[in-house]
């Protein structure tokens, strides 16, 4: 079966799914997302990409953005970076404090909020958040090899008034001295960053480079060594607390978003995009894994694997 | 360069190292090891083994015996097993309780000492531990090749003796109605597998299966599908609180013990052992991690890299 | 109105109520408690005693018993027993372990579970739990100017056999080597004394002692300023995560036990005993609270009020 | 000896004493004051007062306002006011927020700072934080027999300028909806009734009516119950983490501020405030506590004692 013919059995598959989870509320202007919308994009290292169902709307990448921040921090300060956070999966839900009490203010990855929003503080400059989501723009714009990718302002303006969660961790931290610039300043680039849109198609060529060894088109975006870790973080903390299921059943390295997208790696094949509004239980996208968990067996993709698995 | 040199240079440069972390002391047996040993062994499919230092000294494997008693549980009772045990990383210590409690008693994940007691109480018999003992020994001897795996019964004796903590653990569990059968009935068990006694060389023909989709000299020990979540666990949970530290350093699935041991997963390559009886803060091997360390990114193994690293 | 027509208006009041809590199922022994049973008992510093109700019917007075030990811990070891235990509420469930693992197996207080049998090891001695038991038992004893005071061996036996959850928490802290003798020892102590059979009479005329600056029956059972503390440890910690809302409601010292028994302390007044058997969420006697409530509101008693409350 | 001599005795013992705990420096306008400064002053209900020391130099009582605003919120709402707040120690330090995660926003009791800040909410109206103050301070005033009691502007500024620990608290009651009034609204008027600045004179005629009923110079200012309910909130919460050591040791009810100030209550008898700025490692004044606890020894004050200790 070719590829692009599992992306659409698939799609049409969980096209008649019921259970589709629930889409999240606490941002308003994600709220009214309609649940019934589902996309699928594969992209090799070429960015040739098949892709099935509605994979050329644009949705909100939330915390997907993380990787791209974290790229990013990772190239400007290097190894340096680890003094400000963990690298250890938490145990704990996305917007969880409690670690952070326990643990003087730094957090315990880059890919849960109070990681992404040291991240945040670690990217800014003179130039203040607008410079700084500039950057993130043109990186993840060359990464996908267009010539640009869009912020919803509607959806970082509906956090940005709606975010007492993600401020209440910035304000810890503020207190605890592990952000360097004011609290307002970080979330705004935060909050902004989250509201990256892009499609399916998008964000699978988007994140080849991280599939790839750190290079896309040709050109390296980041080191081969820093892609292979934030490959490990994403396997190990992509996902919250439903990390390591996700590993368990897809094999993968992943990371959600509470815009209903997940994005996959399969190291040195594809980049793969999914995208369905309703989340689970742990605020990761129901279908998006599913669908992942089925396209990964049927192709026998998993990083735990040496081989393509036969099925006969 | 050949692996065989490879291997040589790691344990030559290693056993220089005067930095050897802390022999774990809290099983008195265990405690008078000489923490100057060091030995790697790597084996492929085939089972041809590539050593260097004390590749042939045995030791106790402890935590490393997890990974053997979690895959005779998933054959024997299959996915209903994760009603009893999570699949998630938990944050905390390799014997920390807070999480038990919480949560009513279902330990966070099967590598965990409140996780691997519950395997071993799922894997109890009418024939009481005597039996577990013996079906666990004759799976890891027959993943090994080997006529038989020896269990040292002084650690066993020993750790029975001082197991005050994993006592604790699994008493809770009982009060919460996690565990089927009696404690010390369980933890006989559960100590026994702990002393199982291999010598790198041994260790790492043994975890094949793991890294070659279940199968070992041509027999599938275990489903793929299985073994791949064994790696899904390891990489997520093996090495406790410092499990992403580990992802991200050495980039493959492992196990540690606090005998100083760790078997590390090249999938679809090669299965590998490395011992070094000095431990870092989280309990894992200090130098065993250095040396894993060094070996994937000579070797260019990593299941976030499609390519074997190019390094000039 | 005389304080015997009152207290026979509360155990008529009470008797009528149909919510009356569940009996503790945790020790087989005690769920078969007949749940209807109430009674209370007033005592003066001579041991006037005025009762209501089943005020005669011995009960299993369980954590009750722990105010005895602490007396009898504090007498032998004076102001260092706070090296092994400390003065703080728990925040937390009385059999919770959480707190234990954050601070190195040191209880909160004495008055919970991992507290209580911290004094039960201090007061073992080269005799075991035997002698410990008889010394408890004369303590108290005299304390009720009686000659002898009952352990009811098949509640003792039946906690032996079931009490899983101490068991964890001895363990735990026999890992944390806060314990200094063995735990079956320690908990035979403690499950022992948690036994001690009372009714509300003996228990009232018991308690005497702590309300009365340490002295009964015009000798002093131990000194003034312990009796004060024991007072202060009652009122903060006395009953567990619900000794603010006590506080709060009756305004007296208290300490409860799971057999559904509280003694109460109107310092300088009065000791008041009182049962039945059925729990509210927090482990304590649903309208033991209740009566003492209404009993202290009707005859002024408040530690933090000075004057008996005119209520016209 | 005469209550004068004695709070003379006490105030030029402690002058002299060097360990003197350390002055609050996370608002920095506290971080200024001198930390050689000591009072104390004793009001009985009449409000004739007995002073010593800079029993007249005004301080900032910080948390001590606590009590105050408690008793206007239990006026306002009554017993509806505990759906919003707990009435339980919480085994945490001041500024902790753990609690917070695991009970969804609702604070363990009103003497925490999230507690304070839930009450701040409640007493907030049309009229905004403006109106709040002045009605907090009308009663503070009215409660001292004084016309008015000022509150220190340079230190609200300071504290909001650098509160980020409890906004980080209020944002995430925010977040899970437990304010009712937007966060920087309710921290305006809890960073101002916080910098309430009283002497130790003042501060003793103001508590008076806690230690009396409720009653102050012939008029009831809040019902009797409520002041006994404020009473065993300050015994078993007042000093946070120590409040457990603070009943033991001085056995009276006590609320205590980090601008070293602490009032304390003999129920019936008196109403003590004193002021020492340097604080021990629970954040409650050193050598007040040391203050009281020689004052209620050598009085006889104790509310777990029925009679006044004789110390021959």
């Amino acid at each position: 079966m070719t590829l692009e013919t599992r992306l659409a059995d698939i799609a049409r598959t969980l096209r008649q799914e019921t259970e589709r989870g629930t889409v999240a509320q606490y941002i308003p202007e994600l709220g009214a997302v309609d649940p019934e919308q589902f996309g699928i994009a594969v992209s090799d290292a070429a960015g040739n990409t098949v892709a099935a169902g509605d994979a050329d709307t644009p949705f909100s990448i939330q915390s997907i953005s993380k990787v791209f921040t974290l790229s990013l921090a990772l190239l400007r300060h290097g190894d340096a970076l680890w003094t400000r956070v963990g690298q250890e999966p938490s145990g704990n839900a996305f917007n969880s404090i409690v670690q952070l009490e326990a643990e003087r203010g730094i957090p315990r990855n880059p890919l849960i909020n109070a990681g992404a929003i040291v991240i945040a503080d670690t990217l800014l400059g003179p130039g203040g958040p607008g410079e700084t989501l500039r950057t993130i723009q043109a990186f993840t714009a060359r990464a996908a090899g267009l010539p640009t990718i869009p912020i919803d302002t509607r959806v970082a303006a509906s956090e940005a008034r709606t975010g007492a969660r993600n401020r209440s961790l910035a304000q810890f931290m503020a207190a605890e001295k592990t952000l360097h610039h004011p609290v307002e300043t970080v979330l705004e680039a935060y909050f902004g960053h989250c509201a990256l849109a892009m499609s399916c198609r998008t964000l699978a060529r988007a994140g080849r480079y991280l599939a790839f060894d750190g290079a896309s088109d040709g050109a390296a975006l980041i080191p081969g060594d820093t892609a292979r870790q934030i490959g490990a973080l994403m396997l190990t903390c992509g996902h919250y607390d439903g990390s390591g299921a996700f590993a368990c059943r897809v094999g993968l390295p992943g990371k959600s978003g509470v815009g209903g997208g997940i994005l996959a790696l399969v190291p040195g094949v594809a980049s793969v995009a999914v995208w369905s509004p309703g989340l689970g239980p742990k605020g990761n996208s129901l279908l998006g894994m599913r669908a992942l968990s089925m396209l990964a067996a049927d192709e026998g993709w998993s990083v735990f694997s040496g081989l393509p698995v036969d099925r006969g």
